[in-house]
């Protein structure tokens, strides 16, 4: 029994306007393949493969493909779409100097990734840009060492902006994971959920995310657990063993009928603040009421003030126009004083009392093969982690 | 350093408008004594004087005084004011048909309280009411057990709506949590909270109720724990051993600079769901952007379905039209496989694993002497309330 009230906005209608599912229906397919081995192509990487996956599914609504030029400017500058639409991160379509030279200005052309043809590309704009300026007022830095910064200047100088029709995707991991914004909708629906709260993650969950997950379902119906599987960082833990950490923490720690666990195909960007109101958006999609903000969320070394992620909701955007609530929260440690979890707002204890460790000290822990302390992590967890530490390459703990 | 998010509304404004503070300034009040010894007088009751005194500080903008019969009219069978404006409970002024038959229909009239003025009342409705109606429709029950119908039959039958201007209110105690809703909201922006979660009580805090806070806490700027220390049952804790249990608890277990404790002086009326409703609005004028609703709140006995409270808030108003956002909580309780607070939402584990205890088996321990496990209360808290058993007499347990 679900009895929870809507402090807000229900997500009838995705993010500016109805889900934009711009997966090919399957009875087109055969003759939209048959036009693609005509067409000019072009090879898509990995980043681009997790954005047709969200073209695909809605995800990316109200975008129907990557930015044109003229949304692209807005999106950079402006944290919106030329319509005015918030957007806060550019989704675009690179290529070198060399396949630009190659396309035609207009009209389809094919995508293809490993070989394999996976979208048709409505072609409306191609164009030039200005990858500092981008890296400036996205990532907030032009330091190349930034991974978002980096990925963003190994690429091509021209961006093809139009329309997408997704054909066919490569086999992806965790398929019984990969719930459309649709699906999982439709789960909130039938559980009687009216209020969703979304959690972001790319890390194993450890008690603090426990505790913060737990905080705001008990004041909403339902919690979606939405880690990222799409390209990350090489140093971060394998999306496979993070999510053997999700199944087992929920088999043993949340009731089945509150939570749901499904993966979010996006790539991360690692761009903080910018990326906070970008995760907000997409599970706004997927039909999230709430979304978790922690501190430094989608931040990266020391680019972005602990809390500007949290911020940048209060200064960029009128109240209510994202549709969505942010719940913003500070780290929270287990004290011995207080006997529970807390953070530094509802604990007055001094830090001798509270359980921290360094990322740095859990992976020293893990690899020797000792589980932190229960206070810190699920043994559950902790025993997943350990073994998968055993077998990784040391480059990547 | 506050950076939390305003998830709503910030509470600029009071209630229906501007605070409506029914206080006379001092320098007219020698004028407005000498003027009410020459007036009708009419002697109150202790729940009429807490009326007068949230009158006094603005506590039930846009009140500015009892309801006229207009008023009572639409908010007996609406849950507004004549003019539109939410209000759920009657506040009103009744009179034996003697002291009635003494009145002017219109025109200013003295209030006393324990032979000494008050309160000057402009009355301009004098009017005649259905208690049964009231009872039924307010207090969902006609049933004379219910102790707020039983305060409801208890009252003359004639009602005195009009404004109040308070020239002097007997000494209470707790005169340093007095405080005014304009106090509360400079101390709130002295300490830049944004968001502040109101927290209703009338009993001593146990750790379900701190956990409640707490997650609450964690997604708001600041606490203000507001007991209400107006008329309650005989057999409630009364209200000095409670506060006692607030200052211990606050001292030893939350963040000085993260909580306010000060009193709300309203009387209960024990009305259930429209009783919540007055609680959270009350606390929109003291300057809450959220309020906390639990199971039953403001309930007594089985007149109210567990749940009424907090839907209440869904099925009576438009969404964002209370200027206030409710936090709906279930009921908590520790739990061993958890080792942490939690709620049927969030435990997936036996009840066996639970620490719970019926409230007559704490009033058990308690008078025997013992404290309850600290997974249900805290040690110091349990002190308080053992030695204030010692001291009770038997009846108030």
């Amino acid at each position: 029994m679900t009895t929870t009230i809507a402090t807000t906005h229900a997500a009838e209608e995705a993010h500016g306007g109805p889900l934009q599912v711009r997966l090919a229906p399957p009875e087109r397919r055969e003759e939209l393949r048959a036009l693609a081995a005509s067409l000019p192509r072009v090879e898509i990487d990995e980043r681009r493969l997790n954005d047709l996956e969200l073209f695909a599914i809605g995800g990316f609504s109200p975008l129907r493909g990557f930015l044109t030029e003229e949304d692209y400017r807005d999106v950079v500058r402006h944290m919106r779409l030329a319509n005015g639409t918030v957007w806060p991160l550019p989704v675009t379509l690179p290529v070198s100097a060399e396949t630009a030279a190659t396309l035609p200005t207009h009209g389809p052309i094919a995508l293809s990734y490993d070989g394999q043809t996976v979208a048709l590309l409505d072609l409306t704009s191609r164009y030039r840009y200005d990858a500092r300026e981008e890296a400036r007022l996205v990532y907030r830095t032009e330091d190349a060492a930034h991974p978002g910064v980096a990925a963003l200047y190994a690429q091509g100088p021209w961006l093809l902006g139009g329309e997408v029709t997704v054909l066919d995707l490569p086999e992806r991991p965790f398929a019984q994971y990969r719930l459309t914004p649709a699906q999982t909708r439709a789960i909130f629906r039938e559980r009687g959920w009216r209020t969703i709260v979304g959690f972001q993650t790319r890390n194993p969950v450890h008690r603090a995310h426990e505790y913060i997950q737990k905080c705001a379902l008990e004041i909403v119906d339902g919690l979606l657990l939405h880690p990222l599987v799409g390209a990350t960082k090489g140093d971060d833990v394998p999306a496979d063993v993070r999510m053997r950490c999700y199944e087992v923490l929920l088999e043993s720690y949340y009731p089945r009928d509150r939570v749901l666990l499904a993966v979010n195909p996006a790539a991360m960007r690692y761009a903080g603040p910018r990326e906070a109101v970008f995760h907000a958006l997409v599970r706004k999609n997927y039909g999230c009421t709430h979304f978790i903000v922690g501190r430094d969320h989608a931040g990266v070394g020391n680019y972005y003030g602990t809390y500007d992620a949290q911020r940048i909701f209060e200064t960029e955007f009128a109240p209510g126009e994202l549709g969505i609530v942010i719940l913003p929260f500070e780290n929270t440690f287990y004290c011995r004083a207080c006997a529970s979890m807390a953070s530094s707002k509802t604990c007055p204890h001094a830090e001798e009392q509270h359980v921290t460790l360094s990322g740095t000290r859990v992976r020293e822990l893990l690899r020797a093969g000792q589980a932190p302390p229960p206070e810190y992590s699920r043994p559950e967890v902790a025993r997943i982690l350990i073994e998968a530490y055993r077998e990784m390459p040391t480059s990547s703990q």
